[in-house]
């Protein structure tokens, strides 16, 4: 039987545009970030942001998510995210590599969003003494972990906050061109007032190219040399700007995440009593028994489970449509 | 005027192998390196190197260097490695970095080659206390930073003045294709008796992945968790596997070596009086003056200028065997 | 009005013979830990512990802890201690540093002690894959924060599980002859089956040295190596080492823990409703409000709000009895 | 036969006002820095320097050297100083710990000084790109490692080339009051323009207290966060800051030093065609065979050698002027 992919979008194949725009890279440049390709990149990102900014190309969203808070916390410091948050989680250690052993201060909150509220409820209790590590850095993701995405309200809120608390804000946008497509797809409203911005490309059609976006241009000189020290300048980096850029020609980034948003939206429909959360991305979180996860298994779907008693379901830029419909119609029959 | 280039291989153009290999990995597969192309390496590395290996794909050759150093030296010791070695000279202080503060001892040696000798000199006069930093590696580039490549006798001895001293050592491979195709063919033969290698694809015909080869595959886990935690984990791996696994079907790796290594000879017979080191992989350092480096770009040469009175020329795979006739001409008549 | 101060043992005055062996060591002998008093502290420890040990001063309890675990944790590992475990809450980052940005995983407890069901809840969820950090150790207080003692069976659990999982057990020991006091003054069962413990003299009647002690004497070198990088080898150690040694002939370290255990104990009997915790050693929390701190302050009693309806009161070795009578009565009178 | 120490300044007793200063700080006071006596640091540093400055105590030079460095290097750059400074050479890599892997870049100079020659000689060729690690500051020995004091001018020309270059400057001055001493006594003319020195006691009559002078008060807050993260507070600083204070009161600091360097003067003259430097602080280095420093050590006279044909004699605050006589007598006789 043919399997009906709902694992994740980070498996999922390249989608064409970007395909031909290696393609079209194939031909002799200069190495590093000194070809024509990359540097392209900063304007067009300043173009999309309205404001200007540096994008520099990084093959993974955990190397972006760190070279991003290098430049806001420093090693006897720390970075306040969600408890479920990605760099928490997800990434093997990597912000403790990066910033050399800086904590990450994990704050709770609904559907896995921070607040001014929560943050504060976490560092005011702080004293302001070096026995105890002090917050350096705010870092949200856009959409969250649970596929929620911050609203201009919230990001405005949380942005004042963090001003007011001399804290840098950084935003983990794995998953931004979801969230951007669900806020009506204004790249600077879904950012807000962040500093900084991992803006994911490979969830959404890309294949090994993320674009770290500074709003602080002049950081740029600190993630170049943090980047190279960490390995991770490829001597071939046309081909990874070009990977961006095709995501920004023709709004494609848009595109291809209102694609998913569509087919998670299709699979939310299926049973409102059932969803944890509101479907915001291209995320879907129910509530299902073991016995039904095994009854939507046996008709193919693929899909992680979420603890004993939920299930996630992750729709990419190709899901297909009937796969989508299928999946709603075997979760409203259970 | 149509530019001929020698400036580096680290630029050239992408086999159309690798090309047709990373498409048909362009299928619904599992993330990060669950995918079935990922799991052919350490077979593939395995036969070729006729022994047990484990082999990992990186994304670059500095941190497929790091990582390795990192089963080898702990935070408070150092690696020995030439004084003009890239990770040295060229890595961004990236082992620095993976290596949390170790430290490189620099020895000499001709044609940044280094001999049991040359190491034992820089290493013989360290206290054996706590107030000096002790070796804990050897790091070895084949083919050498001058496009020499050690010889089985030589890398015998480092070998085995690695064990008496109770030092990891570790192979600096990025073109490691090119010596191996000067040495004869045999991979086992290039790589001798060393723990770790990175074996460079990139600068041979690659895009964006060159592989970490563990001769102790136990090794292995430590390598994937510091992998990850450096951000290196790409969760689209099996386009960086594909690359890999093209190369050395039907020994591309060596095809393309030898192209680049024949073309550099062609340029290496324009004036013996003139090279700097016998031409042993595919770069050619030269004797040339100012005005003769002139002269040269003039006709359309692009090539690097090493020091006041040298150049160095670099070949590839593609370079185009017309380009490499009209250089030696070029500068033999000078 | 004279104070009668209560709030910590950490700046208490040094003991007489502290003093006197410190007087005792101001002769000429070899630089760093090569003198004769730093030579007699691994038979001096192995004795006491009843097994062979190494043992090395170093100045801080801090330092202490951070180069116990470093030979149990590596960077891309984790720590399991309490969440409000010193190391956790009050050293200012400094595993974070010393361990290269490993993490600490926090387990929950009554008392600020942790047992293997705590720890296996904290830890099991763990996937065993690369994205996650994986814990590499234990870290244990005895006395704990909220000055309880973990008895031999406890102690044994702990050591049991940490075996079973391959974690290291470290104790932190800054109150460790309070501990040892409460428990029958056997500093061996006090210990249990750690690997590494901080045995702490500084707030026991020391001025700036506390002792390492490893039970795996093979590590002693790492640890010096470690040690010495962090800036910790005093050249002159000598007054270090007297110092411990001081603390253990006749068994000063006991004597001083017996009286500020017995001021403790004095204090708690004031009013046992009050008692957060048993006194196990030589801290005492007790229920107080606002205004009966207030109270308590206005006749000369100086100590430490715990949260808004509580109070820490900490007795050190020359605690005076009068203070403790008269601070008991008062906290009776109320 | 009664042993004649000449090995090292860094063991010698403690000064008689040392010792009572710090039983005078044996009484009640605030844990870690908090107490009065850690409180007048900072002016009677910007007293003795005629600027302010802050002045932190540590216990050892290595951590007062790298906490230094830390607040003028970040983790990507680079610290320049001498070949064989004693950071490079002595401190077991604790600069690649504190800086978080930031290398040190070697100068030659004779006599283990550097110039604005030496340093630009060093730093000149490296290409302002991400490959090559960055200078972001210089250490300079004062005194150097063989007991030459940098003039005045000399540091005014370094320190020009600092700012000229945005380096940072720092001083490691674990015999700064010899060199203080040999140019006048005057501390400010002996520091010249650094913007941090370590001013070390130690070897100088303290027992476990250096002082770090940041000349920029703002620099305080970092170093001592990072203190603390090393593991470097001290709970009883008090006795720490006490004996920094006794070595300021009356000058101690100097009188010490020019008993010192008196005595290395003495020594000095025993041959002046035997002195490989000149005598301008308390070490004395001279080319003596084997057989002659043999027979030296037969006479009672503890050394060590230097090399295969030379000898090094460091002198301390108390050493016997018969002593001195006695080695000068000695050396005359060879």
């Amino acid at each position: 039987m043919d399997r009906k992919p709902f694992l994740s979008d980070n498996a999922a194949s390249v989608h064409p545009h970007v395909w031909e725009a290696m393609r079209l890279a194939d031909q002799p440049d200069s190495p590093y970030d000194g070809d024509q390709i990359s540097a392209r990149l900063d304007a067009r990102f300043s173009e999309l942001f309205g404001r200007e900014c540096a994008a520099i190309w990084i093959a993974t969203g955990t190397a972006a998510n760190c070279l991003a808070l290098a430049t806001m916390c420093q090693p006897h410091g720390a970075v306040v995210c969600h408890e479920e948050a990605h760099i928490e989680v997800d990434e093997g250690g990597a912000p403790g590599f990066f910033l050399h052993g800086a904590k990450l201060m994990l704050a709770s909150g609904d559907g896995a969003k921070i607040t001014p509220e929560g943050i504060a409820a976490l560092i005011d209790p702080i004293r302001d003494d070096v026995h105890q590590v002090q917050p350096h850095a705010i870092s949200i993701t856009q959409a969250s972990e649970y596929g929620l995405s911050y609203r201009l309200g919230e990001l405005a809120a949380i942005g004042q906050f963090a001003r007011e608390r001399g804290l840098g804000l950084h935003m983990d946008g794995a998953r931004f061109a979801n969230a951007a497509a669900f806020l009506g797809g204004n790249a600077s409203e879904a950012a807000g007032p962040v500093d900084t911005l991992s803006f994911g490309c490979i969830k959404n059609g890309g294949m090994s190219a993320e674009a770290l976006v500074l709003f602080d241009p002049a950081q740029a000189d600190l993630v170049k040399y943090r980047r190279k020290r960490a390995g991770h300048l490829q001597c071939k980096g046309r081909y990874l700007a070009a990977q961006i850029l095709a995501m920004l020609d023709g709004d494609l980034w848009l595109a291809n995440a209102r694609a998913a948003n569509g087919a998670a939206a299709e699979i939310g429909q299926a049973a409102s009593d059932r969803l944890m959360y509101p479907v915001e991305a291209n995320e879907v979180f129910m509530r299902l028994t073991a016995t039904e996860r095994e009854a939507l298994r046996a008709q193919g779907f693929d899909f992680y489970d979420w603890g004993a008693e939920s299930a996630r379901f992750v729709t990419a830029w190709n899901t297909a449509q009937d796969d989508a419909v299928a999946l709603r119609r075997a979760i409203a029959s259970l």
